[in-house]
C-alpha cells in the first residue's frame, strides 16, 4: 500500500477515523504511532497526507493534508470477458493500478458458467479489489465495473455506443495487425478468455469495427496479456 | 497449458512416455484419448504435435511430429530484485512467457533476507514455474536463471560484462526520463523491489551506465511491471 484510500464517510472536519485493515496495515505493517506522517487519499477525491493524532487497539483517528490531484486516467474502457475467479481479482487490482476507470465483464463461449457464479463478482468483492489496486498505485478514482451475462445483447445493444468514436481494437493472437503503442486517441480493447473469443464472437466484434490485434507470437495469460497491452497503447 | 514440454529423457525413437502432471492435464483437462493429437515440444528443442498411441491408467506413449523452431527470444537480459516468494512464482512463468532467457536474481537493501530461505527458489521449483511459462507461451527454450545473494560484489564484478553493449535500464519509479519503446537494441533491464532500489543501489548501477527510466506516474507492483516493461521495450 502505497497510499490509503478513505471512505468519504470516516471523514469529518478534514479528521479521519479508521479501524480494521487499514487500522492493521498502519501499526503492524508501516508500524506507525502519534505523530507519524502517511500518504493518504479519498475514494473519488483528492490525495496527500495526514498526521496520527490519536492511536488506540482498534482505532486511530488522522488529520488531513489533501487536495493533490490523482494522475490521469488512461483514456480507455476495457471489454474483458470474464476470467476464472482467482485471476479475476488480480485482473481488477492490475486494471485500477494502471488507471482504467471503465471495465465491462462479458460472458464469452469459453467462459466457464460457473464463473459467474463465484463470490468475487459480488460489488463488495470487486470493489476491494479495485481499492487495492488503487492503493498501490496511489490513484483515488474508482473505476466503474460492469457485468453482462448476455454477449450478444450486450454487443448489438450498447457496445456500438460504447465505443463511439474511439479505437476499437480486440487483443487476438493470430491476428495479423500488431498492436499499436502510444496512442493519442480514446481506445475501446476487448480481450477475450483463456482460449480466446470464438470466430463467431470475432465476427460480431469485428462488424461493429473492431479490429483484432496481436502481441506477438506468445499466447499469454490474461493477467500477463493486460499491463502487457496496456503499456503499449499509451504513452506514459 | 497451449504446449505440452517434453523432456529430452522422456522420448525414444520419436515415442515419448509421459506421466504425472502431464498425463492427467492431458486425461482430466484436454480428455484426450487414443488417437487424438495434441501441440508438444521438448524441452530446449523443436516443437510440432503428437499423436497418442497407448493411455493406460498411469502413462501414455505419443509419436512426435516436432521441427518448428520455438519464437525468438527478446534481446534481454532481465536482473531482479528477489519478489516475495508467492509473487516470485509469477514473475518466473510471465518473463518465461514473454520470452525473456537471462535472470539474475539479485539481493537490494529492501528484498527481505527470509525470502532467500523459500523452497521455491530451489532448482526444480524454479523450473517447474518457467516451465508452466513456456507451456503457456507455446515456447520450449528454458531461461537460464542466476541467484546472486551479495548486491555490491555482484555489480562490481560480474554486471559490467552482463551488460556489455547493451542498453542498460533501471526501472524507477520518479526517475526523469520515461520507458523507451520498440528498441532494436539488446536490453539489460534491472527492476528493485517493492519500495524501490534504495539511492546507494541506484548510484551504483548509475556508475556501471544504467539509465533509470519510469513508466508513468504509478507504482505499479513487480508482478505488473515486468510485463508492462517487457511489452513496451520490444516490437511485437
Amino acid at each position: 500500500m502505497n497510499l490509503m484510500l478513505l471512505n468519504s464517510d470516516s471523514i469529518e472536519n478534514n479528521v479521519a477515523k479508521i479501524s480494521g485493515r487499514q487500522f492493521d496495515h498502519l501499526t503492524q505493517v508501516q508500524r506507525l504511532t502519534e505523530g507519524d506522517f502517511l500518504n493518504l487519499g479519498e475514494i473519488n477525491g483528492t490525495m496527500g497526507r495526514g498526521k496520527i493524532n490519536t492511536l488506540t487497539d482498534e482505532h486511530a483517528t488522522i488529520s488531513l493534508e489533501l487536495g493533490a490531484q490523482p494522475p490521469k486516467p488512461l483514456p480507455i474502457t476495457v471489454i474483458l470477458a470474464l476470467p476464472r475467479p482467482k485471476m479475476l481479482r488480480r485482473v481488477l487490482q492490475t486494471i485500477a493500478a494502471m488507471g482504467v476507470k471503465n471495465v465491462y465483464l462479458i460472458n464469452s463461449s469459453r467462459v466457464e458458467k460457473s464463473f459467474w457464479q463465484s463470490p468475487f463478482l459480488q460489488p463488495e468483492a470487486i470493489e476491494e479489489q479495485l481499492i487495492l489496486g488503487l492503493e498501490q498505485a496511489k490513484d483515488t478514482i474508482l473505476p466503474s465495473v460492469h457485468l453482462r451475462r448476455l454477449f450478444k445483447p450486450f454487443v448489438e445493444d450498447e457496445l456500438t455506443d460504447i465505443v463511439g468514436g474511439s479505437t476499437a481494437i480486440i487483443a487476438h493472437p493470430g491476428a495479423k495487425k500488431p498492436c499499436p503503442i502510444n496512442l493519442n486517441s480514446q481506445v475501446t480493447l476487448a480481450i477475450g478468455p483463456e482460449g480466446g473469443f470464438i470466430p463467431y464472437e470475432v465476427t460480431k466484434l469485428s462488424a461493429i469495427g473492431f479490429d483484432p490485434m496481436h502481441l506477438g507470437p506468445r499466447i499469454l495469460r490474461v493477467e500477463t496479456a493486460v499491463p502487457a497491452l496496456l503499456s503499449r497503447l499509451f504513452p506514459v
